[in-house]
């Protein structure tokens, strides 16, 4: 713990010195979806990569793609020591309304602790964060404990389209024992958390198509299939009315939680009485047996994202439609793969086709879920760094969601992944106000500087 | 059948005069929707009452109402004799798309033996045809056999807003023991029809309200009900598999056909492979037990018109929706009751109302089946008169859709209706180059006039 101290002592020293460095990061804009910004993208990659070079990273490249360009950096002396992969991103989303912002998104200021500024939360303080990490470790420690390789993109609120190509034209060169990324949330302020798993998605677009045209439903009614029954009858037949998912071998290659895991779940005492009053629903509903944080981390499900057919306008219109439709998409847990699921659910609809109508299924994008094993030691590890900074239990957590690229690290690297966050859902990415609690920047620098010891212990060396 | 060659030989010699007196009636532009045309509306009113006078109709009155008037005649000197009230009407729809007709709407045109102008066949043409039968007969029989009451209204292709109001107030003027209406079509070319039974409406829009706004599926997918989900497990309640309409009572107080009934149907010779190449469909679909034509006739049906929910843009949206609706109606047939049908539908959402969702039901207007008895004289009056010009037999059938005229009439006054009607369904009316077969304009005109003896020994006199 002696390094934590002089960790301590060094962020307390060079705080306002990093503030002003950050705030010099947010005042460009790297908006990666506005082409008016391109300029600004390069510059904001020059940026970082002169920020790593100062603070004694190696091999800086900045490495084009046919987007934006990838920011890499490395430090691979720390020999017999496992190699950590540090992913982030240093594009932020688009500002507009521009009038809902109390203070320009890219003139950062300090309010109450809080850094507001587009990309202070996501992604650009989080990666700012690991910089000044080695940083503090090279002038505390003289070295580091691990070796360290950066992966900065700059094209994750576009959805990376570049990256996979990237990671796997440089899979070499990105070779490493553990992939660590500060993309994601706490689980609530004062509550740090390490998710080690997300879940994965597929899923189908059903077309029903009956007669050659809408028809009049009182010539007709009665005697030809109507396209919105036909939909209606064959999206009943994907659950029971508890809530369980009926398609054949659904739940086939669910891997179950371990009863550990459920016991780390329940520990984290959840509020179902407050997100009932949230959401404005007077019951939660979901699969029977599990409990609500069970059912969208460690549960797959299947959803109806969108249906269509027929008059929607105001008032009646008695037409016996032709045509109906609905989206469908599924989020998986592992070891779900989203190709099998997509095959289980074509032959679902091809067992449960209704009579009248013809039918036609298009595939939407997959996603992969991922997990790193809880009992991994870089995750354990992780949540050590949290406690000995946050001074409570670490969270140990799944997110329902998915993030692309974590499954692409997962598939084309096939690394354990650690997503230890220092963000607060309250903090406005993606949305006016983006703030960053500098509490949370505070302790974060000193969680991550930590983190490379311990993980450093806990992780064999690489080959 | 003596009169019959009289009426022949009556109409035989007046033809061409009744064509150019019907070509004047059709100039004139009686469109009721627009209100440029208001004027033009009371010159068909008045042509049309000069046509009665001097067809030797009496009483002859345009009673205004708070939109277009009613053209009112009698002629009641059959004492000892039943009454027929005549309905029709004599405005027409707009004429728009004009590019694509191929002579103006309103210059009435005869090509190959058809008459082209809006309003040929619906309905000025059938008006027209009455008005001339009675003429006829006075000019060949001296007197009618019947006594008659006309009651042709302007406003029918705009819903008929004045004219329940009007009926209601002019009960004793329109008191009479039969209403014929020639408004509808025959079965087929050469086919005619008469038609005893309509179906009726109720429906209601059923809203589905989850969580206060749309979720993200990631992050809530599993644990909160989707209203979508919620909405396709309560729509598929409605009816089984089979097409069977499964809400409490639903089938209660349906008049089965008689054999007699469904032996015509049968004898019709319904072509269900034509129907299914026409419609583009492999197979037709309706409630066991049941041929199409008894589907679309004599059942009650349930329709989804329209379903709405979630995204429904391109591609894939990953939303958890928290709104959702979807509209369904009811064709009903005697002796259902439209405020019965709905109350047990709201039994039926109330009893099968989805776990973790708010539903809202709003009704839709509602509309009475029609039925008079298959064997009432009235009705096999009119069959025999088709048959006697025709010399084929008579279809007697029922309409799956409804007139609400026909339900106001038959729900205000409580007389039988015989719906004989001479168009063809080819024949474009509500569409550019509207015709009416000249085929079944001379043979309408003896029917018609036939029917009036037919009626007369068929029928009780009134008290």
């Amino acid at each position: 713990m002696d390094h934590l101290k002089e960790l301590d002592r060094y962020f307390n020293e060079h705080r306002e010195a990093h503030l002003a460095e950050l705030k010099d990061f947010l005042s460009i804009p790297s908006i990666s979806s506005l082409s008016e910004h391109k300029t600004d993208m390069r510059k904001a990659a020059e940026w970082l990569a002169g920020s790593m070079k100062a603070a004694g990273l190696e091999n800086i490249t900045i490495d084009d793609t046919p987007g934006h360009p990838v920011v890499y950096a490395d430090w691979l002396h720390a020999e017999g020591q496992p190699t950590l992969l540090i992913y982030g991103h240093y594009d932020v989303q688009p500002v507009d309304p521009l009038n809902l912002w109390d203070s320009e998104p890219f003139k950062p200021e300090v309010r109450d602790n809080k850094l507001y500024a587009r990309g202070a939360s996501d992604d650009k303080g989080q990666v700012f964060m690991h910089v000044k990490a080695v940083e503090a470790l090279f002038k505390t420690n003289g070295t580091l404990p691990v070796n360290v390789k950066f992966c900065i993109e700059g094209e994750e609120e576009i959805g990376s389209p570049h990256l996979p190509k990237y990671v796997a034209d440089h899979k070499d060169k990105l070779a490493a024992d553990v992939i660590v990324i500060s993309d994601t949330g706490m689980q609530g302020p004062g509550q740090p958390a390490v998710c080690y798993g997300l879940r994965g998605l597929a899923g189908v677009q059903i077309d029903v198509k009956g007669a050659k045209g809408d028809l009049h439903s009182g010539l007709y009614g009665g005697g030809v299939r109507n396209a919105i029954d036909a939909l209606v009858e064959l999206l009943a037949s994907f659950r029971d009315k508890e809530g369980t998912i009926t398609v054949d071998g659904f739940y086939e290659n669910v891997l179950p939680a371990t009863e550990e895991e459920r016991a780390e779940y329940a520990k984290l005492g959840f509020d179902e009485e407050a997100l009932k009053k949230e959401l404005g629903v007077n019951e939660l509903f979901g699969e029977p047996g599990y409990s609500y944080m069970e059912r969208t981390w460690i549960r797959p499900t299947l959803e109806i994202n969108g249906i269509f057919g027929g008059f929607s306008g105001e008032g009646i219109k008695t037409v016996l439609p032709s045509e109906a439709g609905a989206k469908i998409t599924c989020r998986l847990v592992p070891d779900q793969d989203p190709d099998e699921i997509v095959a289980k659910l074509r032959a679902h609809i091809e067992k449960h086709k209704p009579a009248g109508v013809e039918l036609s299924v298009t595939e939407f994008d997959k996603g992969k879920p991922f997990l790193t094993p809880y009992d991994h030691p870089a995750i354990q590890a992780a949540g050590k760094s949290f406690e000995a900074v946050y001074q409570v239990p670490t969270a140990y957590t799944r997110g329902g969601g998915s993030i692309p690229i974590v499954a692409a690290f997962d598939e084309i690297l096939g690394l354990p992944v650690v997503l230890m966050g220092f963000g607060l859902s309250s903090e406005n990415f993606h949305a006016p106000n983006e703030h960053f609690h500098l509490e949370n920047f505070d302790k974060g620098l000193r969680v991550i500087g930590d983190y490379y010891f311990e993980v450093s212990d806990a992780l064999p060396a690489a080959e």
